[in-house]
């Protein structure tokens, strides 16, 4: 493929991409861990909800979305099936999906990053705009458990620090 | 510029990262004008700055380090001397940005975009990374202002509309 620096300039590759978002799943990690087995589960702020629904919300996103992207499946979002009871449950499986991220993603060709898919049925965009949205939610939902954590009088770790 | 596509894959072009970042800021902005007034310089929860005081951060980082890495300058990060009383003028400085922002983007090369510079004298990181940085940043820190929301009772916009 050729690219015309005058017309479109490159931002990124795909491997910087996916090395940004598992240094991001690594601090949201970090923030799993540093809640109380107890607040993990039932600690909220103005109705919102704990911070172990988020992560399973994230866990429920990535991989099972670059999945159903690879294969061309639009199974609808599932949140509910994965219900874990503990941390360590919870932090198994988000160890699991690190291992699916990494892998579907890599199979992703870079014209598909630009094809719109209809992603679990129901999001129908481009494919990096699918792709950078698990990664904002995370972002966004995580910096809601840095509140949960600071309200609980716990510092959180550093925003910058990823690996 | 040739890139082969069974070595590297092209994530995005700097058009799409553009749109992406100011759908975002776009939002941020919503965010600010949704707090009351009194409450944008003063809520906070857990020890944490007000919204305005994030906004700011945000308003300091963004253009300023795009004409740095642009010029070739590393002055250091300055956000003291913004110093906002209201809303609307953190929303007027925020809008004179967007136009910074727009200016100073579109002047950086694909080159430029993996060569390390060293930000504000301070950060010294490929520059693409440096610019997921502010997004990061800001999705982060809108997070924390949708928390301060919901605490006051107040609704956040979806975080999904952007334009």
């Amino acid at each position: 493929m050729t690219t015309t620096a005058t017309t479109t300039k490159q931002f990124i590759i795909s491997e910087q991409l996916l090395e940004h978002w598992q240094g991001h799943r690594n601090l949201t990690r970090r923030v799993i861990e540093m809640f109380p087995e107890k607040e993990l589960f039932e600690f909220t702020i103005g109705g919102m909800r704990p911070f172990a629904k988020m992560a399973v919300e994230l866990i429920s996103m990535g991989g099972p979305a670059l999945k159903g992207i690879v294969n061309k499946k639009e199974d609808a979002f599932d949140d509910e099936t994965f219900n874990p009871k503990t941390k360590e449950e919870l932090l198994k499986k988000w160890d699991e999906e690190t291992g699916v991220i990494n892998q579907y993603f890599s199979e992703i060709t870079e014209e598909r990053f630009q094809e719109t898919f209809n992603l679990f049925g129901q999001y129908e965009f481009p494919v990096y705009q699918n792709i950078l949205y698990f990664i904002d939610n995370e972002i966004h939902h995580r910096a809601q458990g840095f509140v949960y954590l600071r309200a609980l009088g716990i510092n959180p770790p550093f925003f910058w620090e990823r690996f």
